[in-house]
């Protein structure tokens, strides 16, 4: 039963807008992988496909080629500011640890699940939520998708509830 | 967000009569406990509760006290066997590790989500399943339930599929 003990994991952290996938990130470089580690971090961040966006707005007129280009761009904005994010968080708690991003387009369990099978991931981390209030309301649970199709084992973190109340 | 690096973590792992739970506990010895650790690992097992077979049998006569009272001893070995194996488990892999077994009565979701209350516990493991086929079909999906109810993160493990098929 007792196998080798993998030295070289491959660690995939799903991270988003949200405060979950930072510090489940931050809960991994703390709990997960050790100081003297040669484990391979993955940062993935999904971003939403142009069609979600491109197709109309609130009142049934099609969105203009400039208000598409802009949505464009804030997504872009997005994305590189998570990841930047992530990265130097990464890079705050463990300095020489590998860091690897992903930046995927798609629906963030389908993104999430098709890395972790494409680059055969050893580990997938994620929040206890995935994405934000909003994404959720549309896609449901990212992070029981994920634990029902991904081969690997999956670690969900969540965010300890604050003294406010909120979760 | 970083925070100081856990040195004495409570770790709780769900083990039961099913290949997941040993895999899970297997898979977490050798990935996320680290040789000098000072974590201390504290195995459950959840017994159904005596009201599951001391009602009606199949024709809806009573069964008798002496068949109750031979479930009840067949439902402690099978306890202590699982038990027993995980322990066996444990001390191949860690020789030095601080291990704590738990045999709680009841429905495994409650127990389980109970135990790391009461006890502060730091990461619950537990295999994808949790629990076998048969308690599977009545209780529905227990590492579902838990990463719902529990505060800590939650660790799941899947076995891999096997060469034949199976799950």
């Amino acid at each position: 039963m007792a196998e080798t003990e993998v030295k070289h994991r491959k660690i995939l952290v799903a991270v988003c807008e949200g405060e979950e996938s930072m510090y489940a990130l931050s809960w991994c470089l703390n709990n997960f992988i050790s100081r003297d580690s040669q484990d391979a971090l993955i940062l993935l961040y999904a971003k939403p496909p142009r069609v979600v966006y491109s197709a109309l707005d609130g009142i049934g007129n099609l969105f203009s080629g400039d208000v598409i280009a802009a949505m464009e761009r804030y997504s872009n904005e997005v994305a590189e500011g998570v990841i930047g994010k992530a990265k130097k968080l990464c890079q705050v708690v463990h300095r020489d640890i590998k860091v690897e991003t992903k930046i995927e387009i798609g629906d963030p369990r389908d993104a999430i699940c098709q890395m972790v099978e494409s680059l055969g991931v050893d580990v997938l981390v994620m929040g206890s939520h995935g994405y934000g209030p909003i994404k959720r309301a549309f896609l449901g649970s990212v992070s029981n998708h994920c634990v029902q199709n991904v081969r690997c084992p999956v670690l969900i973190v969540k965010r300890p509830i604050s003294t406010n109340g909120d979760s």
